[in-house]
């Protein structure tokens, strides 16, 4: 577009939104041109609309000067592209001020959101009007939008982990700025559309999903009811030869309903990043972390080579049952048990002992599940970001912080793989050695996502202002994705970098994704290049 | 179609299906045609495939020459339509031949089917296997496809009763002849097809459900571990005001997760029905059934105003506390618990009573419980099959048959509903005065099929001989569909009959549908009118 053309799209996007709402300025777009993932993307502008009607008129607006726009809900995509465009000079829709809760259904458990609400927006809400349910939160931080995460097929911890399942009755407006409304919510009658996803006829939400076929305005979310009772359960198992019988006892209780939530086993490493950054020089400014070192840490801070966290929910007498069959079942571990009571009682004991100047034992163990058991219980942290600072140099931050702000580099191999022993090994015997010959550590977690399928989060964390380790952090990626897709390990969710490995033009679901894509948005204005 | 190029078609045909493929005879053609739900249609021929290639095959025929197919599994889509196309003169592509369960993973609980594949075909195979795992089953009977119902949204008795989510990785067959691979199913190598539906990117999968967007050759289908506990509980209430505590209760223990499967609340009409067929003598021949009939009849046979059949399912103690927590929070109620050793007992007893002239109550008892019994246990049954022969004249046969082979006619309303008592009864209150005024009973059930939405199905059962009375049920079908649609209750699922009145194509949800259709199925041809 020339600068005259954009001249008079910026006035006619300035009648839309207001003179406040749009902003070409060089600070600005350098803002949102950063990224955790390699593939920064300067914008054409940000703007900020407030309703689905400025959406619309910015499709039209876009669609008529031919210019690509990327919607972002809140642009905390950690790892999978962040806030940027999958190019250069896309119009950046923010819809952080499209921040409504436009209800909150306590008896029949759901809310209806606009994109920009957050998960600790949400979370305040609840708590603060004492209304007895409870969110799925991702490690996303407090800042991360529920609808932006579920609409990527986030995950989260409890029996809602199912992110995108959660979703009933879509509002998303289509690239030539007409409105849709899925599954019974375009009957302007439906009593049901937010408690019933299907509508009647062809179901079009899954579309919606990991692409660029429109922009999701609204939509009702699936909350839990607060459960009566609550325990969560960690092992730390010392050895790596455990992940097989763990792998197949907690896969078997979720196929037999014992389990109900995502349980997560985390590596050792895994619990470290969210502890510690990489210990230089411990480390004598070596990488990777060498084993003896590793060892010694997950002695120090009392982390297992495998740590699982999971969750009981429901009544009393359930949570009782539930909890005896797991210990039962994972008999050859010590499974720690705790509850809103334990948990007070440690956090008191530790910051008594703290005084007296002793309790770090204490001060580990509850600084290793404090984050886990918040998320647990539907409360969002910012914890687990700290995992995107391991290999920052210099200073940490006290408090977890935006990883754009402190130059990390964050990139994630995410592969769906089958539920079992075997598989879950096979995983670890593909990605241990890319990542020893990159010089990278696997910081990695199975979640059992649901009673078939695990998803094994494998991040790469790298300084991104460290050349030659970002090149790595590259090629460690590439050898990665097309290694895991090779074994029949496909990612259940990409970033920019991730699409060449996914997307074949010439397979039949992939062209016909385009020529889908052609009818949701003719102009093909909306965020060209991401997945299609 | 002239006859010249039917000929030629017909040429094309055999040469892929083979002679005993096709069949263009009038009988056949008539034997296809038959509906209970008065729409009946007249095909051109009937078709046979025994492969996908054969159906892609069929598909360019039908492409090249212009003509429409309809694919049916096994044609028993009763009271939405049956085995008929939505209009004359389509080819059918009776799938019955596709019939191969391609594989089934006990340790991963599931199996690979074709369209094909009935309930009870599933059912014998994993019993003669001895495999431990449970079928969900709806009560179409044991020759019903599973795939078929799965695509149509139906539901049935245990916590996998939504049949839609169970389906993994489905292969499809396009209107142009493509075949489609959904989710990661795609990816030749992809470890995790049948177990993670989702696939990455967009997901097509929903827009095979209830549409013309293609054929479904196969998929994965997640089945139940065998529990290693399973009590069913039955609840049968004396008066109608029983529904809304009943409704409220039942709700509220699917929210918290007490309850995980789809409990049904049947009105005394609808178990009636399953019993009986219409008492015309005691009647007097009139119609609708007098009230103080209905109530003698609901004496005599030991049936409620409303009555409850759930199950739960879990190790023993699971069981154990769910029982109690059930118990207790349906207090006002006896609720009856049956397990497999009961079953058993009172079946010895019956029989013993039997030979003795006595034991009617029990007898009763059994009839009405062993039913719901099975399904909930995942066995397919063909009783509730005979609720279609309600108002059919003449001898009852001793076995519930095919409802066409006895001229039974069968239409459902069967609007979405939020799973409250106040729209249950606001339902009830819409459905029975118009069932009044067109003298027909409203045999209905409430389904709770998630969390938070139920379905009521709601049938018009009659005699499609009977001129005047097929009218009025026409008449009644179209009343009770308009006044729901109108008061916010819109069906889940409908027959040819119903499409007017939920296909608006001037809105954006039907009219991109049908842009979509143009891009799957370029020429039309599978099943023109379905839905779209």
């Amino acid at each position: 577009m020339d600068d005259e053309a954009f001249q008079r799209a910026a006035e006619k996007i300035r009648t839309i939104v207001g003179a406040d709402g749009f902003d070409a300025g060089d600070r600005t777009r350098a803002h949102y041109a950063r990224s955790t993932s390699l593939w920064p993307s300067l914008p054409l502008a940000v703007v900020f609309p407030t309703s689905t009607q400025q959406v619309q008129g910015l499709v039209r607006v876009a669609a008529a000067f031919g210019f690509p726009i990327h919607a972002i809900s809140r642009g905390r995509n950690w790892g999978y592209g962040d806030a940027t465009a999958p190019t250069d000079g896309q119009l950046i829709l923010d819809l952080s001020r499209m921040n409504q809760i436009v209800e909150v259904n306590a008896e029949l458990a759901y809310a209806v959101i606009e994109p920009g609400v957050t998960q600790g927006q949400l979370f305040t809400f609840l708590r603060d009007r004492d209304i007895p349910l409870w969110l799925d939160c991702t490690g996303a931080g407090r800042e991360a939008s529920l609808l932006g995460n579920a609409l990527e097929r986030g995950f989260g911890h409890t029996p809602y982990s199912d992110h995108f399942a959660s979703l009933s009755g879509m509002e998303v407006v289509l690239g030539d700025g007409r409105v849709l409304e899925t599954g019974l919510a375009h009957y302007e009658s439906a009593r049901a559309r937010y408690l019933y996803p299907y509508g009647v006829g062809p179901s079009l939400d899954g579309l919606f999903a990991q692409s660029n076929f429109g922009i999701v305005t609204r939509a009702g979310l699936w909350l839990m009811p607060r459960p009566e009772a609550f325990r969560a359960f960690f092992v730390r198992a010392e050895h790596d030869e455990d992940l097989e019988p763990l792998v197949r006892c907690l896969s078997l209780m979720r196929r037999r309903g014992i389990l109900r939530s995502a349980v997560h086993i985390g590596n050792d490493l895994r619990v470290l990043a969210s502890r510690l950054t990489y210990p230089w020089e411990r480390a004598e400014y070596e990488t990777p972390l060498p084993d003896v070192l590793r060892k010694q840490l997950r002695h120090e801070l009392h982390i297992g080579a495998w740590n699982v966290a999971g969750g009981v929910y429901g009544d009393r007498r359930m949570v009782r049952a539930s909890k005896r069959t797991i210990q039962n079942m994972l008999r050859p571990y010590r499974v720690v048990w705790i509850d809103n009571r334990k948990m007070r009682i440690a956090r008191w004991l530790s910051s008594r002992l703290e005084r007296r100047g002793r309790g770090q034992r204490l001060r580990n163990l509850l600084a290793s599940v404090e984050p886990a058991y918040a998320l647990m219980t539907g409360e969002p942290v910012d914890e687990p970001l700290r995992g995107a600072a391991w290999r920052v140099r210099g200073e940490t931050p006290t408090e977890p912080v935006d990883p754009r702000d402190i130059s990390a580099g964050l990139l994630w191999a995410s592969p769906v793989l089958p539920a079992t022993s075997g598989a879950a090994r096979e995983v670890v015997r593909i990605l241990e050695p890319i990542y020893e010959k990159h010089r990278f550590e696997p910081l990695l977690t199975f979640t059992l996502v649901n009673e078939r399928a695990m998803v094994c989060i494998s991040s790469i964390s790298f300084d991104i202002r460290e050349v030659e380790e970002s090149a790595r952090a590259k090629s460690c990626y590439a050898e990665l994705n097309s290694t895991l897709v090779t074994a029949g390990f496909i990612p259940y969710r990409t970033g920019p970098l991730g699409y060449e490995h996914l997307v074949d033009r010439s397979g039949v679901f992939w062209s016909l994704a385009n020529q889908i894509k052609k009818v949701l948005d003719p102009s093909g204005i909306i965020s060209p290049g991401r997945y299609l």
